[in-house]
C-alpha cells in the first residue's frame, strides 16, 4: 500500500483538506467552514478533526501533513507568525505543536500561494528544472516562483509576493502599506469595484442584467461575460485591470525569465481577454530579448493547485530536505 | 604552477583584459581603446592582440578566455547576437569561432551585467549558497541575479536585465521599446540630464563651480559633491533618482527577497545619498515580510567585478557544466 498525505488549504472562509498518495491522485477531500472569529485554538482543532474525518473515511491514517497559511509563517518551526486577514492576526500561533500531536504526523507550513506555486510545480504544468511563476489573483494576490525546479523561498519563505510589486509608484495605498502594488489594481474586489462602479452609472446594462442589479453577485467571471455580451465599459476595465497584470508579468520575465507564467485564482476566470491582453504586454514591454518562449497560461489544477501543493510539502518533508 | 585565465570586458569606449588565476588575484591587466566603428571583425583582431600582449608581459598562456558584452549573446554557441549600441549591432557574430583559434584556448561569452553578477558572487560580496542581485547602475542599467549561490541565466542568458522594469507605466520611452523603465529615471545619463538642467537655470551654482561650467564634466559623483556644498536642488535631484532606483530594489525584494543587493557603476559614486534613500524606500514600500535581513551594499571589486567575472566564466567553462 503506498504511503498516504494529507494537505490543509486554510482560507479566510473555509477550510479544505484531501489526502492524496504520492501520485497526486486525491483520495479524499472535504470543506469546512474556518470560523476564524472564534481564534487560532478552536481553528486549529477544527483542522485536526478534518484530518480525522478524512482518515476515518477511507481507514487509513496520512504519513504527514502540509498546510497553506495565507500569510507569513517560520517555516522550520512550524509556527504561523502573521495573517492579515484573521482576527487577532495569528501572531506566533505554535501550529505545529499544537497540530501534529492530534493527528499523530509531522506539520510542514507554507505561505498559500507557495503552496500553490509548489502543487503547480509538482502535479500540474511544471516540468522537471523549469524555472515558473505563479500569480494567484484572488481577493489578495499572491503567488510563489521556482528556480530551475525548485521552490525559492527566500530566508522567510516570503520570496514570491509578487502581487506586491509596485507597479505604480503614487497609486492608492495597499493592505501591505505600500502605495501602488499590482494588487491594488488587479485584485478579484480591485476589478468587481469597477464593474459595480459601472453598474451604478449605468454603464453596464448587461452586467446588470447577469447578476439581476445585485452588487454582491458581481465578479470578474460576470464581468467578463457582461463583456461579452457588449458592455463595453466593462470590458474596457477588465483590459485595464489585464495590463496591470500585463505589466506585473513583464517585470518577473525582464527579472526572471521564467519558462512559464500561470495566473490562477477568481481574476484567471476572466479568460481570454485577460490572457490575450497580458501575452500583448510582454511583447510590447520586454525589448531586451525576444519573449517568445515564455508561456503564459492558466493553471491545470484550478483550485486543488493549493491542496496537491500541500500533498508536495508533505511528501518533501517541509522542502527542508 | 597554477592553471591561468582570461578575461575581457568589452565596451563601447573601451576593452579591459586581464590574466588572473582561480584565487581571482589579477596578475597582469590592460585597456585599449575599443574603436568599434571599424566593425566586428577588427574589434575581435584587437581583442586577440589584447590577450597575447597580457600573455607575452608575463611569458604564459591562458586556459580559458571569459568575455562580457554590453547585449545579448548565444552563450552555448558563443555568437554575439545584438549589442545595442554597436555599429551594424554585431548581428550573429560568431566571437567564439573567430577568436578561439586566434588565442588557441576556449572562449566564454556572457552580457557583461551577468558577468559581474558572477565576479562579485565569485570574488566579492558574494557567500556561498547565497541570493543576489546587482544592479549596474551606469550609462545603462544592467544587472543579474543569482539564486542559492547559482548566477540565474534563464533560457538566453537574458534573466536579470532589471534595469528594464518597468516603474512608472506612462514613463519616457526607454532604448529598449518600453515605456518607464528603470533606466530612464536613474542611468547615469538621466542623472546628470538632471544636473545640466539645473546648472543652466542658475540653480546649481555650486556644481557649476565644480565642473567650471563645463556640461561635459558633469557626473553623477560632482553632482553629490554640489549636493554636500549646499546645492539643494541637485540633491533633490539625486533622491528622486535614488527613489526610482529603491522602487527596482524593493520589486526585486518582494520577489526573490535575496540575501545581498549590490549597486555598482558611476551612479553608486553618489554614496550614501543612494545607499541611504534606496533602504528607506525599501523598507517603506517592503511591508509584506520585514526586509531588514536585505544587506544593500556596494561592490567590494568597484569597476574590476566585470573583468574577476571573466575569470570566474573562464574557470567554470561557461557555466555549462
Amino acid at each position: 500500500m503506498t504511503t498516504l498525505y494529507a494537505s490543509i488549504d486554510l482560507g479566510g472562509t473555509k477550510i479544505a483538506g484531501a489526502l492524496a498518495g504520492s501520485d497526486g491522485q486525491i483520495v479524499v477531500e472535504k470543506t469546512v467552514p474556518t470560523q476564524s472569529l472564534q481564534g487560532p485554538e478552536a481553528v486549529v482543532k477544527r483542522i485536526a478533526e478534518l484530518v480525522h474525518d478524512l482518515a476515518r473515511q477511507i481507514g487509513r491514517s496520512p504519513a504527514a501533513l502540509g498546510m497553506g497559511v495565507p500569510g507569513w509563517a517560520d517555516l522550520p518551526n512550524g509556527v504561523v507568525k502573521f495573517l492579515p486577514n484573521f482576527i487577532t492576526q495569528w501572531r506566533d500561533v505554535p501550529v505545529r505543536e499544537w497540530l501534529s500531536p492530534e493527528i499523530h504526523c509531522p506539520v510542514y507550513l507554507l505561505n498559500d500561494g507557495r503552496m500553490a506555486t509548489l502543487g503547480e510545480l509538482t502535479f500540474g504544468r511544471g516540468k522537471p528544472g523549469c524555472t515558473m511563476a505563479l500569480f494567484t489573483l484572488g481577493t489578495g494576490i499572491g503567488g510563489g516562483i521556482a528556480v530551475d525546479g525548485r521552490l525559492h523561498l527566500g530566508p522567510l519563505g516570503s520570496a514570491g509576493e509578487i502581487g506586491h510589486q509596485t507597479i505604480l509608484p503614487d497609486g492608492p495605498r495597499c493592505g501591505c502599506g505600500n502605495r501602488g502594488c499590482l494588487e491594488v489594481f488587479a485584485s478579484g474586489p480591485a476589478i468587481t469595484s469597477k464593474g459595480v462602479w459601472l453598474m451604478q452609472c449605468g454603464r453596464a446594462p448587461h452586467l446588470s442584467e447577469i447578476v439581476q442589479g445585485d452588487h454582491a453577485r458581481v465578479t470578474p467571471k460576470e464581468m467578463a461575460q457582461a463583456a461579452e455580451a457588449g458592455d463595453e465599459a466593462v470590458r474596457e476595465e477588465l483590459i485595464r485591470a489585464a495590463e496591470y497584470v500585463g505589466i506585473g508579468v513583464s517585470n518577473m520575465v525582464i527579472t526572471l525569465h521564467p519558462d512559464l507564467v500561470v495566473l490562477t485564482g477568481s481574476v484567471a476566470q476572466i479568460g481570454p481577454t485577460l490572457f490575450d491582453t497580458v501575452r500583448r504586454v510582454v511583447k510590447e514591454r520586454v525589448g531586451m530579448f525576444p519573449p517568445d518562449n515564455v508561456q503564459i497560461v492558466d493553471s491545470a489544477l484550478g483550485v486543488r493547485a493549493g491542496l496537491l501543493g500541500g500533498i508536495a510539502l508533505a511528501m518533501s518533508q517541509g522542502l527542508m530536505s
